[in-house]
């Protein structure tokens, strides 16, 4: 029986200790192919690049079948493995591992959740990770034996058409972790703050900060509460952005 | 009693002629703030600038009370608008008109869909124009009709917290419109097509290309369906992205 084909991206860029481990990981499940960002592209979103060109590069940073570093954003990555690069149809799209949550709200902002998402649109089983530890030194290792869970169940029983998990690890260590939640996406927002610099010419610049705010806090179904309380959480997420619970209270008002 | 504050932005940037129409409208409904980006930055999706610095500078291309143009995102506009720039909290965010359906699943690329969703996510009331027609001549006016209607409908009855407007118009003359209709993102795709050219060195990059396909032709309750048989969409649109109906399930496989 042919191994799987397991196509691993990122956002932090091809180099990024995180893939590195993730990569490591894939490699126990099938043949690997790796087409990531050569720059980091945190905050991309779901970005695309149209306005401009895209290039692509062999690497030979990771060990495994394909491996190219692509100037573009992670759902062009996606799109350049699925249209361009890929001997066949991956059967598993592995995302991250992030440096840093993609909980809650932050799945919007997130080049690595974006590519997960990409591959659920190409009808591919797909996985973002992500830790909620920034650190250069962030020990991935911690939560390898429920990452290694998460993708077996996956490979044996796929996801529904158009669905990928946003799966995130708190900074604990193995013996700390409480186990796997299931659980729905927080409602929360950021409270931002610019903070104000000059240039050397006396003019004014931008930093964008902000405060991470819980609308929830309450709630003990969610990702937020999940990771709180010591557990991994895996949210499966989709792109219909429809709410439908308001179609019939506007057509009242628009129709 | 005080004017609606109205703060609009594009993803077209500062100058498009689709930002020009909707600050000609906003202006019968209220004081108007533009904060558009200074460039364009279609497909730009959630992306919010992290990795580098934002300059704002003011502007005059429009007549209002507050005009800056942004070296950002759309969503960095947003930002930069609500944190930094307006004096007060906005009654409504308009986005567009964007040049290029923003209908079904290009939701999640469009910077101009994105700017509103985050207005949304700063629970004010938010719609986001496009119009079906990608030529520099495009006409907006033709349906200048619903889309007072529409912004009249949001400022009186606010929105759903949370919830925005994802409104795209056929390409279609006044008379030949067949009113507004609410309905549902559609399931699609892109199926796309990477466009290889060489460089004047013989190396290899690429034009990202692509061909939209609707999964669901049938259905008559979508975006799409009201878009090809004349009518305005109108698509309540907010941002969980939870797969809802798949948590019972993952939750007997991973848990």
């Amino acid at each position: 029986m042919q191994r799987p084909l397991i196509f691993v991206t990122n956002d932090d860029g091809i180099t990024a200790p995180g893939i590195l481990f993730l990569v490591s990981v894939a490699k126990q499940f099938g043949d690997v192919a790796v087409i990531a960002p050569d720059k980091p592209q945190s905050g991309m979103g779901h970005a695309i690049t149209i306005n401009s060109t895209l290039r692509i590069n062999k690497s030979n940073f990771h060990d495994v079948l394909i491996e190219y570093a692509c100037s573009g954003t992670p759902v062009d990555c996606v799109k350049m493995a699925v249209n361009k690069i890929l001997p066949r149809k991956a059967d598993l799209v592995l995302s991250g591992i992030n440096h840093g949550s993609n909980s809650s709200i932050n799945v919007i902002y997130s080049g690595t959740m974006s590519a997960a998402i990409e591959g659920a649109l190409e009808s591919t089983p797909a996985i973002g990770f992500s830790l909620c530890d920034y650190g250069i030194d962030a020990d991935f290792s911690q939560a390898r034996k429920e990452i290694e869970k998460i993708i077996a169940e996956t490979l044996k029983n796929k996801l529904p058409n158009g669905v990928c998990l946003n799966v995130n690890i708190p900074k604990l260590k193995a013996d700390e972790l409480k186990g796997i939640k299931v659980c729905r996406q927080a409602t929360a927002n950021w409270v931002e703050e610019f903070e104000e610099r000059k240039d050397p010419y006396g003019r004014p610049y931008y930093w964008l900060t902000g405060k991470f705010v819980n609308f929830e806090p309450e709630s003990t179904d969610t990702d937020e509460w999940a990771l709180a309380n010591g557990f991994i959480s895996v949210v499966p997420t989709q792109c219909d952005l429809t709410s439908h619970k308001n179609i019939e209270p506007l057509k009242k008002l628009l129709q």
